[in-house]
């Protein structure tokens, strides 16, 4: 497959180099050091146990004369979707499938202004990656990465998946996948979320009754949208899903209390900040939502 | 006047000792072993200029044959009121004044199921102190008192405010006593709540947007409940006032902060908690004041 790779970051490092193991990948970024870098000594994946791989993708800024692709995975931060996708128009066809495994929900939305729903594949990663420097990055774990169609067929994307697979990613087509990411916003968007703004690890949440109580509360606001946006989730369930997430890991810490810990700027935006737009988008009330996203930025502000 | 002060704890103590100058008054608990030391050796209390002063007025847990009181001042915690005053109740006579300077707003309404409205004298008091041990409180800082009755009149009370001043008390009688307690609450329940949730000092909240961004909704959340109570705030000058006090306090530190850091517990319940109560009562909703209180007790909980 010709496959487009917008965003040179992290993710993106991670599926252009691994992906182009079997596909004609072109990492396509706005920064011309990193750009140059990458095309003069390709990107060093440090594996997580201990050992290294190398690929070579293409890595270019301006795609004129590249001609349409197969398919198109959006690596963008989701702040930049809109922007990446209209300055690369030109790379979509009518056969072009274009994907986002970018975190939170309803970035559907911001693809339909540019392909027609039947093309857009949603999903999910488990993969995290972060950057040592530019044209090495730190692959800091695995796991399942899903993806679909609005229309839940699973038939038409199965190659898709199959090349994945062969490319080193544990891959999953689901039927459901709006569902599916709806599920991992709930996680993030509450017990993540409370973990950061508390500075606590998971089994706090557990142990707290107020702290349980704010878990739930965000819990219940983003089912109240998930279901507005046409799903049908039981807020019970759900509670008892994350609380048996949460006390599968209790000493687990999550990025989001790292990131507030060390000082850095959180994913906040894309986790309790999509629920909110989504929320916005459908008319329903997300105030706890609200205060999380800008009690983080917040907290993101100080001085540690 | 015959006082009884309901609740020996610090601020009890303190007013009980600086009005026992003046007046007959009996210090009611319900802590034996506080109630003898108290009887023995009478209070201390340690002044912020390095001197201390010592008064002995009549510590008492059974008040059976008392007789009734001119005056009840209500010093327990605010979830101790009611049981207070109904194990006190042969105190209140046809002409006792039943005063609260509790922190927060709406004690009115737990005083009216015992005395009636024209009786109640509601108030708020900038004095606080702390415990040093049982009989030794260290006064932290004066400040005004003011109090008022809940129908404005200020003629019938002024003799007791001039108790309050010839005791050492700068006591204002006020026409508006209500609004006065809401404007406090407004302060509270906004800046003082964020600088303990952010643990920064007053000017961060002026410096950051998002901090900033939380102030003006919790304020702007009570500020419609003060106006569902009978009040007439406007919420810009609301926010301009929060704005000017917060200014002129930049590196001030609040008790709400002090609290949080050192791990102690917090006032929260009579601050932000009042001001969920005072919704609910009124059918406002305050979803960020929820938040907060949930928040500060899960902070509270957490080992420093």
């Amino acid at each position: 497959m010709r496959i487009a790779v917008l965003g040179a970051g992290a993710m993106g490092s991670l599926f252009g180099g691994y992906l182009s193991q079997e596909n004609e990948v072109w990492l396509i970024d706005v920064d011309p050091q990193k750009m140059d870098k990458l095309n003069r000594e390709g990107i060093t994946i440090l594996e997580s146990d201990g050992s290294s791989r190398h690929f070579h993708p293409r890595a270019v800024m301006d795609t004129a004369g590249l001609g349409v692709m197969d398919l198109i995975i959006i690596f963008v931060k989701a702040m930049h979707t809109r922007d990446a996708l209209a300055a690369q128009r030109h790379l979509i066809g009518e056969k072009t499938w274009v994907m986002t495994l970018q975190n939170g929900a309803g970035h559907e939305d911001t693809l339909m202004e540019f392909v027609p729903r039947e093309q857009i594949i949603i999903g999910t990663t488990q993969h995290n990656s972060s950057i040592v420097e530019p044209g090495k990055i730190r692959h800091g774990g695995g796991g399942k990465t899903s993806f679909g169609l609005l229309d839940g067929n699973v038939e038409k994307i199965q190659y898709i998946a199959d090349t994945f697979i062969k490319c080193g990613f544990e891959t999953i087509v689901s039927d459901n996948i709006k569902k599916q990411i709806w599920t991992k916003l709930f996680l993030n968007a509450s017990s993540s979320v409370m973990t950061g703004i508390l500075q606590v690890k998971h089994g706090y949440l557990l142990d707290n009754e107020h702290a349980w109580s704010l878990v739930e509360r965000l819990a219940r606001e983003a089912v109240a949208v998930a279901n507005a946006d046409g799903l049908d989730f039981d807020a019970e369930e759900v509670l008892t899903m994350i609380k048996t997430v949460v006390g599968n890991s209790r000493e687990g810490y999550t990025s989001i209390y790292a990131d507030l810990r060390d000082g850095r700027k959180t994913e906040v935006d894309t986790i309790s900040g999509s629920v909110v737009k989504a929320a916005k988008r459908l008319g329903v009330p997300v105030p706890s939502h609200e205060f999380a996203v800008q009690l983080v930025h917040a907290m993101e502000g100080k001085k540690n």
